[in-house]
């Protein structure tokens, strides 16, 4: 808001405040996470973060924002990168793959979780948890369905049903990551086991290397 | 303690106060949750109570305890119902399907998940979730067993594994079906849908009706 700074330095002072904050929801949680800790994470005065944002709830969805354009452009670069939907959903699955194997402890989900869950009463976020759900289906199943008019896929199920059941597969691998670590819980082998059964869903006929 | 009362009485009072403490938590949540709040759900003095626990948390896993006693029970009810393991699985389904539908609101989950989030760093609650989740995978897996044994299943995969699976798949559609309600999730063709995989697994050949 001050005439001193420009846009592009507002925008980085902006992204700086942001990554200072996953660091400590990371660290902490959300509960356990102030807005001071935050402040102290940037490095900034007091005042200067409040140009930005007002509450630690504010900045956490700001966040939520932040990743959700981070994660479309990484999709919008594997689709770039890869001629079949398949291989783009094969690397999406490989790189949760790694993010999962370095749990617990360096994962921004547990703050997540935390968050909707302790405001599992309250309005505000219930809608944007319900809105968040509603997206994440939507976008995979139009992921699928490029796949389908591409003539890549031939599923029996409709997408939106097939993308449900595939994101709660992938939730509950998360969640017993996070509850239990990667090597008790198998987790490298049960994405394994999710890809085969999606390959199944989607090209019926054509039976997984497991079978 | 008290020698005017007997054992009887005793476990009665305890069973009183678990049940009082699952009323509580599945309205507030563990967080929002207080010692009093239970006692006064209980009708008891203060005094009575701090006969059998001394903080929320022991009662909260009291009730656990006590959920896996009912858990374990409730399986050996089935399987004395059933002499098909795999009858035994489809009530197992159908059962937490009909709990699942009731939701959100009247669960007890969203208490549990928070207990453990909420203590992600607390060495103790660490160790009882790895426990839990350790004795459910092996429980599931012997049930699984009994059916090979049988001759019912010829799995493909170990049962240890095949157990992390459908665990996952499970959670998942728990975790999705409180963060939005039976209905956007879909829980019924889910859990259905579960079933059908499960069955593929369990049964390689035969394949489920949905195909």
């Amino acid at each position: 808001m001050s005439p001193r700074i420009s846009d592009q330095q507002k925008e980085q002072r902006r992204m700086q405040i942001l990554g200072a904050a996953k660091l400590v929801f990371t660290a902490k949680g959300y509960e356990a996470a102030t807005f001071t800790d935050i402040l102290e994470e940037t490095g900034m005065s007091r005042g200067w973060i409040y140009l930005y944002f007002q509450t630690k709830e504010e900045i956490f969805e700001a966040l939520l924002d932040q990743q959700d354009l981070e994660y479309e452009a990484y999709i919008a670069e594997l689709m770039s990168a890869h001629p079949l939907v398949w291989d783009v959903i094969r690397q999406m699955y490989a790189d949760q793959q790694a993010e999962l194997l370095q749990m617990p402890g360096r994962s921004f989900l547990p703050a997540f979780y935390e968050y909707f869950l302790t405001g599992a009463r309250d309005e505000r976020r219930r809608s944007l948890l319900l809105k968040r759900y509603e997206t994440g289906i939507a976008r995979f199943a139009a992921l699928l369905n490029t796949g389908v008019e591409r003539g890549e896929f031939r599923p029996l199920l409709p997408l939106a049903q097939l993308a449900r059941i595939t994101a709660s597969f992938q939730e509950g691998i998360m969640s017993h990551t996070l509850a239990v670590g990667p090597e008790l819980a198998q987790t490298e082998f049960q994405i394994h086991a999710l890809l085969d059964y999606l390959d199944q869903l989607l090209k019926p006929g054509h039976r997984p290397a497991a079978e």
